[in-house]
């Protein structure tokens, strides 16, 4: 009897992590002599810890397939970090139980960083425990920030949808500046790591000059600089769009966010920082404006997903069955880039202890002088990320997003209490 | 020689107006015996006071076609109303000398509420002033609050990109609801009228049931059935998205998003209303939240424009040149409903005494008795406006939107200095 699998999904969704599941779902069932069944974690590990496991084989093929357009974690993710081995010996014994319960011994987990480590983490279970696993990885963050793979799955739609998003709005304010609005301002997402941020410039290209301002987690908000910089642009264009990273901060390393006032039940300023910003630029320089915060609209945008995005979010979770057949433990799929234009890459294999807690920031060539910018080799990183479209299906006007049965398999052991 | 015409965009741009432009103009295109060029004002109506004509012959046919896909205002749009002819003599002798001094004959007006009273003035200069000029207003306005027209152009594409973008949020919020976030809140354009806030509503089907709580501008914000109505959806679905319009006001008729505390300049609360409620659910029932504020982003999508609604918008445009052609004078192309499903409608053509000046908000059958929800009466006029896609084209990833030469018509007469 093949063993069964475990795939779970971990930390914030992306437009494609369901593409993953979709590319490891329909690549097990290709290999019924090496894999059983696919057990997906409802909830994440969580779902591993309390033995909530998702019958994934109840789902038809049509379904899993649908899984390829629908956007979020169909099994549900969760926010939770296992500690090493020897501070939650528990957890892992109580991991260890299931896998044995439920005969698994596949352990597919998708995610970012810290799920990297989680997966590195269970991965040892085989060398240090002599429990019998493979644990693969398989990639996926909008933050952009994992180690050795060139991108990382989430990350392209995101990018996309930021890039459409500011030309659209930048069209927008460019109509209204001669009696209205002249600055807009959109936030993004990025906490310590300025990716999408820098996808913000994509909306300006050669053919289509945008007047574009980017503030970056990487760089300290200067503000005289960056209201010089807005009041040049809008004396050359008549307006100027400022794409602001969440995790912007000020010289003394404090988020600008939280560098505002108090609401009305007394917290600190509820707005992001995409309203700091605008209201900074109407006090010191007048001009009307507008701000947009994005939030989980990036993330979830499935209807405007890159199809670059798309085809490696399936091409990692199918390799990482495959690596998992071929023998492999504690790897990771990456992207390779192997060239720009036109943009080919292929799947290559990371060892887990390298991409384990390691975060890639925005290098310094793809920031411009000033800071406040793009430069050609980042927009030469960036393009073919975004390249394609991938449109899901519609009815009535609206995608058919999946949504799965989910159906739980038969609990086998106690009760397990989480801490 | 046949007479010109003047074709400008006025108020809040959309998705779809420049769809309208290319209605009017590949329409004046085929009538060159009736019609002769078409300039387009710069900035709006501003344009025809200052002088600042845009030759629109010196673009070829497929620029023109072009704007069809193009977010908007191609020519520039502006926030200025004309007062009535007695008020404001010096402004309307100016245009009549503009459409003397250029052959002008034909006015378009492509606009809303605001500028479907301009252009009612415009066209009460041939009776009362006996100057030979034809006003046709071309409807336009996210709000969806002009009357006699079952829906304005501009609105569909809005309502579709909310509904999409809800839906696509829910799903990402119930997938991390488990341990993370489990409230959603997006707020939307609508200062008066919820009818944006409703599309919201779409975002839950009968196939794909979400937990939306909706609040509307004509409902006045009770907070403690609010609370309870969101903790009841929490228990029952583990989640729940509120769905805020920006003019959501309390018993007292204050603005929400105006009830905050002060920023970090000392002005009142710069956020929106959808960080308060998002805030007010925290310190209330104490779930984790996101909260996005699409602003500009939701009108400018052209991306995921309504089909039905880039259809309507050209064709009001290329009605208003029928109109004119036959010799209408002080009328509105509207859209006239001939049945929900399948969906059908046709061009009719409305007074424009009696557009001028009446704000059409929802009506109160539309809204759920709780005042949370739409009713199936809501969804039956919104499902049809959000129907089918009409993407652009894109090239290396982004979409394809033009960008006119916008080449000046000669001046010819001495500047006007306005007020």
């Amino acid at each position: 009897m093949p063993k069964n699998a475990f795939y779970a999904q971990s930390g914030g969704v992306t437009a494609v992590i369901n593409a993953s599941a979709c590319g490891v779902i329909e690549t097990a069932r290709r290999y019924p002599d090496k894999i059983g069944k696919v057990y997906a974690g409802r909830n994440g590990i969580i779902g591993a810890l309390l033995e909530e496991l998702i019958d994934t084989s109840m789902e038809s093929d049509a379904t899993i397939a649908a899984l390829r357009h629908t956007p979020s974690g169909a099994f549900g993710s969760c926010r939770y970090k296992l500690k090493g081995l020897e501070q939650s010996k528990a957890e892992y014994d109580r991991l260890m139980e299931v896998f044995r319960a439920h005969d698994i011994g596949y352990f597919f987990y998708n995610g970012g960083g810290d799920s990297a480590d989680t997966c590195h983490k269970v991965s040892q279970l085989s060398e240090r425990m002599n429990f019998p696993i493979q644990a693969i990885h398989v990639p996926k963050t909008v933050d952009n920030d994992l180690p050795i793979t060139d991108n990382c799955p989430g990350f392209g739609s995101v990018a996309k949808y930021i890039a459409v998003s500011t030309r659209e709005a930048s069209f927008d304010v460019a109509s209204m500046a001669k009696t209205s609005t002249k600055i807009f301002v959109v936030e993004v997402m990025g906490r310590h790591a300025g990716w999408i941020a820098a996808a913000g410039g994509l909306a300006s290209s050669p053919d289509t000059e945008i007047p574009i301002v980017i503030l970056f987690p990487e760089v300290p908000f200067d503000e005289a600089r960056f209201l010089a910089l807005v009041q040049e642009k809008v004396a050359a264009y008549g307006y100027c769009t400022v794409v602001v990273s969440e995790g912007v901060r000020n010289a003394e390393g404090k988020f600008l966010a939280e560098a505002g006032g108090k609401d009305a039940f007394g917290h600190a300023q509820l707005g992001g920082v995409g309203p700091v910003i605008a209201s900074l630029i109407k006090e010191r320089l007048g001009h009307k404006y507008h701000w947009a915060v994005a939030d989980y609209l990036q993330r979830a945008a499935r209807h405007l997903a890159s199809r670059s995005d798309v085809e490696q979010a399936y091409a990692v979770g199918k390799a990482a069955v495959e690596f998992a057949v071929a023998g492999h433990n504690a790897v990771m799929p990456s992207v390779v880039r192997l060239s720009d234009a036109p943009y080919r890459w292929e799947v290559g294999m990371a060892p887990l202890s390298e991409v384990a807690n390691v975060e890639k920031k925005m290098p310094s060539e793809f920031i411009t002088p000033d800071g406040f910018g793009i430069t050609e080799a980042c927009r030469r990183y960036l393009q073919p990320l975004i390249l394609g479209e991938d449109y899901p299906p519609y009815e009535n006007g609206m995608p058919l997003y999946v949504r799965l049965a989910n159906v739980a398999v038969p609990k086998k052991l106690p009760v397990f209490h989480m801490k």
